[in-house]
């Protein structure tokens, strides 16, 4: 259960980057809910390779087709399998790659652990893997949605330049999916320098999950923070999480970050819409650290399996900046871990809010 | 099993602030490992309140008993049943609190989620919940000592105080247990201003286990950073956890945080030890962000319970920042995360490392 | 998590025969449900040896602690620890087990499996280890009470003798709690010739639901069926389980064993009151095999645990059949298992029944 | 997660009968392990519909394509994806089931469940969900070989007629699998018999593992004989499970049932291979209850779904007797059950065996 996230609602990912497809097995969904694969595709389209200048020119139809669970458009209640096959494998491109080890890549640590390994395009580490979270979210979106959650999301920093506005609606119509337009167009034309030069840049992204009630979460363990800090680790190329206020906070005191509520309405969201694990009736706000894409364009010094090391270039399609391609992932995440918050909280209450 | 963090390796804290007792119930203990019931007993008073000038003068002798599983010193494979009664009960103090929701606090969450909740002492919510964490956490170290794996840790930030040395045997002589001792001087005084003036002061926690070989996690949803977390963002008050370079990275290029190998050594840890959610042989480093304690002296305006808002001073013991408090909560769920992992492996390869 | 069962309603016991005590930590009672201690001690007190002259002679006084998780006779929704202190530990009894292997028993492959091994009283091989469960099982009966489900059992067959009614009031007026007064005497009597006979003898316990609406089992994996299968076949010394016509159907035909149904009522229950893994509102009606009691008086030889055999009577206070304290076991873990399935469909559809 | 089965070595099997195909998930196979295609295949084959005159004439070709999780026939230890696409839908065959519920099937109940239902071929409830469950026992099979487990099975018993005899390599060379020759023909005949009436029967399927080493199985709650009750109860169509002695072992004494051990070998195997839920070195024996095929082509009385009864004959192809095609499934079952016991036990001690 290694690839599995969530209790009641569980997605489990499948798939190397190159061998007969991607997708996941999502059990749990509830029985009844309208199940619209278009809907499923239009995220799937989202994440895809090519979309922009700013992407990877990898080209990937990523149609999915739903196998199982769904008849005449509705959930059955039983494991809906959603796969994607793989079409773009030029598996000759990776042969050099077989006996080094990228830096910042997981090549040794996957030796060090399985013994052995998909070599190409990165298999199981391959960022390919987010398909299937992808299209488990656009499910859970959709039964979410029938209780009036719904979820936002964007680049919100590139390397230095941080966005000063939310305006989500405008995150899709650029190609950082950036939620200020000032900021977008800075952070665009720094990727394309960083491009230029085959390097990579870094960047936060920010998702938000509107009209959550109060009381999804599971203390101690199971709390709706940590379940979301599972969530969005998990994704590859992440290495931090915040909730609401999250690192900020540390330089404040608690009279300024105690959020004061009025039985109604809260003054301000430093706790991110999560109070002792359990969500409190204010927007769910989550930020996510994006380290620098590992691969890159210029030559590097790695390390050969058989010993020694030699410096290489790794010519290919690189994303120079995968925030706005992590977007769509980390909404999905965002939307798997609600969902199952939002079950666990129908079990121990017997009704649906 | 909301209360239960770990496959393998499963831990299960229980108790509220104010009833019987506390602890922690440890499924997975592999059968032979030395068990020092003194050990354990370090640990809960490392976490213990009413060690410093700067923590809660709350007493609370916190003294352990190992119920079940450990027979002359040794462990039986069995469940490990570790109580802690619960002493310094002062209830009456908490009689007011019964129909408010304290700002930042839980208590609007947990009436929303449970409909009931003993307010005393924040009942669930309380810190006193991680004394279950620390003495799991003591088991988990004694397992991973076996094995060459040792965990330190610290308070590396105070409001905007951080600590320019990492010299962890320092942490544990300063009462903010941070582990450079200018710094620590001054978070001090900043803590004693803050107490002074009722208020709280936020902060970073950093943990750090050494020895960790190559090959631990599990791709791709209980990656050891995924894991990590959801056990840091389970630790009360935390709002944010990165590993390695974290959310610094994102200023950055591959091209500098793309940790060159060589075969044997890293030339740099921006990874954190941890690269496909796999541990790579590196240190792994984990920092949290730890909120402004939510309990403070000065006057706040709190919401009713029957509606309407009111403006209370709560009179108590206060920790006017948790961090150092924090630090032994840390390094015990970075133990057993670890010492998940490490079984986890066993099953995964049929051998110990 | 070896010790654990259920997923929503999880229940893990701890606790070696002759170690500081036994019990049961519950996490997932739904809050706001009563918990009354007494009912528990009740239900413990039924499992209890020493009641009658057919049981072992150890006296345990099983006096329950409620540790956390109550507030004021309600459940809060937190874990709840259920502690039951050893007394009549006769530690000294058991020495000479020390480096034998009984037959039947478990010792050999504990060793085996562990290593190690608290032999004193079967440690926690003992039939003691079932006190949790039945402290467990009260809280489900609890709450299932709720929803008008109940739970009544008894032993019906001893050796040959089958019980012919099931008059189950009855059950707990016999020593053998058998449904029938006839074959009960006729039990009594053979069951005192094998005690003087220093063996044992099997028998079959029959467990019965009633009240539960159709719905409730989780297809394919964890049908009811099959959560009774792993509840019943977890308790010490069953051999067998089956589910309304059982191994009994074999010699029959299809359009015998199809219960019919008019869309409210069925004319048999041959199913036992699940189709397709799913209770379909007939009662559910499971037996399970209970061998003969493996702690006999007669000589027996034994395999030493350094090599050869050795032939030994162990002296000691047996019960010569343990059906009727297999009784509220089955009953307990019947009632857990159910109480699992009713959360279960509680998330799936988002109300109580 | 309803759907899945297995800790470590987690299998989850997904499709309806007449949906776009079924199939597994298998999550926890360890990497190294040779995966052949045709193994897979050999045993599906075993499985599939219309392998003789008294399996139902459904042609279903059941080729599996292997999608993800191996590389060069060798498994990745990432998750496989095994696919059996649907071929012979004839769905117009159903379209009278839609608002009937058929007498002994699950379609009242799955309609009470879930408020929806594929009532096409049975939809979920079809026996066509084993193909995963048998393809993923192929895996289990190659792994356990390298440790020298193996398994065989057949079927013991059809109405009254019993194998006296247990020569599994015979039970592969006729229609109902029974390893006794001469009890064959007479089950044989007694099938055709019950074919030409339009009717069913049923009958017990025993499996056996050779090899199982001595401390496999996790007391208390995921004991061995526990793991194969769910695993066993889980197959549709079974109604009873017993290990060893099973119900039979109620008539005797503890002194015949106590299986003698010289420190090598057993005099006998009243427990089945499994003494206090752990593998004792002995083969493990478990016997499946088979209930007689609820699907008949007797006309039967149906509850409508609106109200009301009627009298119909499901004309189809059915199965007579689905003991034969239940043997690859509960092989396949004992199969999984004892590859997540080895794995948990390498877990438990960090070695092999």
């Amino acid at each position: 259960m290694s690839s599995s996230f969530g209790k009641l609602f569980t997605i489990t990912t499948f798939g190397e980057s190159h061998g007969g497809g991607v997708g996941v097995l999502v059990d749990g969904m509830p029985p009844g809910i309208a199940v619209d694969p278009e809907a499923v595709q239009r995220e799937l389209d989202r994440r895809r390779p090519g979309q922009s200048a700013i992407t990877t020119q990898r080209q990937e139809a990523d149609r999915v087709e739903i196998v199982s669970g769904v008849l005449d458009g509705v959930a059955l209640g039983t494991p809906i399998l959603m796969l994607v096959r793989n079409t773009d494998q030029r598996s000759k491109d990776y042969s050099a790659l077989k006996d080094v080890y990228r830096p910042g890549h997981a090549d040794y640590a996957y030796d060090a652990k399985y013994g052995v390994r998909d070599h190409r395009g990165g298999g199981r580490s391959s960022g390919r893997e987010t398909v299937g979270r992808v299209a488990a979210g656009a499910l859970a979106r959709a039964a979410l949605a029938t209780v009036g959650v719904s979820i936002v999301g964007g680049t919100v920093r590139v390397a230095d330049i941080e966005a000063a506005a939310r305006d989500w609606e405008l995150a899709e119509r650029n190609a950082i999916r950036c939620p200020d337009a000032e900021a977008a167009a800075r952070m665009i034309a720094l990727i394309e320098r960083t491009r230029d030069a085959k390097d990579s840049v870094g960047g936060v992204v920010e998702v938000v999950a509107r009209g959550v009630p109060a009381g999804w979460g599971d203390p101690t363990m199971s709390k709706l923070d940590a379940m979301l800090g599972a969530a969005m680790l998990s994704i590859p190329a992440t290495k931090g999480v915040e909730i609401g206020g999250g690192f900020g906070m540390c330089a404040l005191n608690g009279s300024q970050t105690n959020d004061v509520f009025d039985g109604e309405k809260y003054a301000s969201n430093f706790s991110g819409g999560i109070a002792g694990g359990i969500s409190n009736g204010n927007e769910v706000v989550v930020r996510i650290a994006v380290r620098p894409a590992t691969s890159i364009g210029k030559p590097q010094t790695m390390a050969k399996a058989g010993g020694g090391t030699e410096t290489v270039a790794i010519e290919g399609r690189h994303d120079p900046c995968i925030c706005p391609r992590v977007v769509p992932v980390a909404e999905a995440m965002l939307a798997v871990t609600l969902m199952d918050a939002w079950l666990r909280q129908r079990a121990l209450r017997g009704r649906d809010r």
